[in-house]
């Protein structure tokens, strides 16, 4: 099995029992590159980078988000990249949303390189 | 909305309709390159350019292939791309899968330049 399939493998896998920051800790480069669809403000900005900085990002999340069900689709690769297909029923804890309910439902473009994730890409419509 | 999200749409609207010719005959670039996980053999290359070349390859799978249904989720998109999720359920007329029915699960990541669809890569594992 190639790397990059691999490494998708073990990502969907880990997302799908909900531990998202494992996956951030064993498969993430710690030159991670993380970007958006949309910036989230000045303190969510669309790009981070560092490994740091994503554990941060997600943790954030994984605390301002309950989640209720989730779908994680793939992972599809083509060379070097995967994407996964997510769709989340949560409800946020915070922030302007905080108390809505809301289905994510969005893709993301993984890029891996010696059998680490370099760059996470996620695609999606605001509506 | 975006070029990449107005593009993004009717390019789904029409697969859904089962227009995957006047998709490409209306929304692709005379330019445009088709980029497969993987090459189909000598007569299949991975990579195709210029709209004849994918006009023949979509007249070649719209001819070896029933369609019992399918399911096309997106657009999602991200700047100047889009992600589209497609699963489909599928017999083969002709080559080494003739007869065979099976899911086609994949994702779909397109590039869209001054509103036309420039690049097309496909991802999928071939199991």
């Amino acid at each position: 099995m190639s790397d990059t399939l691999s490494v998708g493998k073990k990502l969907v896998s880990l997302c799908r029992d909900g531990k998202m920051m494992e996956a951030v800790e064993t498969l993430y480069s710690p030159q991670i590159v993380s970007i958006e669809a949309v910036s989230g403000g000045p303190s969510m900005p669309a790009r981070m980078e560092g490994l740091e900085a994503i554990k941060g990002k997600n943790d954030w999340w994984v605390k301002n988000h309950e989640v209720h069900s989730s779908k994680v689709e793939g992972p599809y690769p083509h060379g070097d990249r995967f994407i996964v297909h997510f769709i989340m029923d949560v409800t946020a804890k915070a922030g302007p949303m905080a108390g809505q309910r809301m289905t994510l439902d969005e893709a993301a473009l993984y890029t891996v390189k010696d059998g680490k994730i370099t760059q996470e890409e996620f695609f999606y419509d605001m509506g």
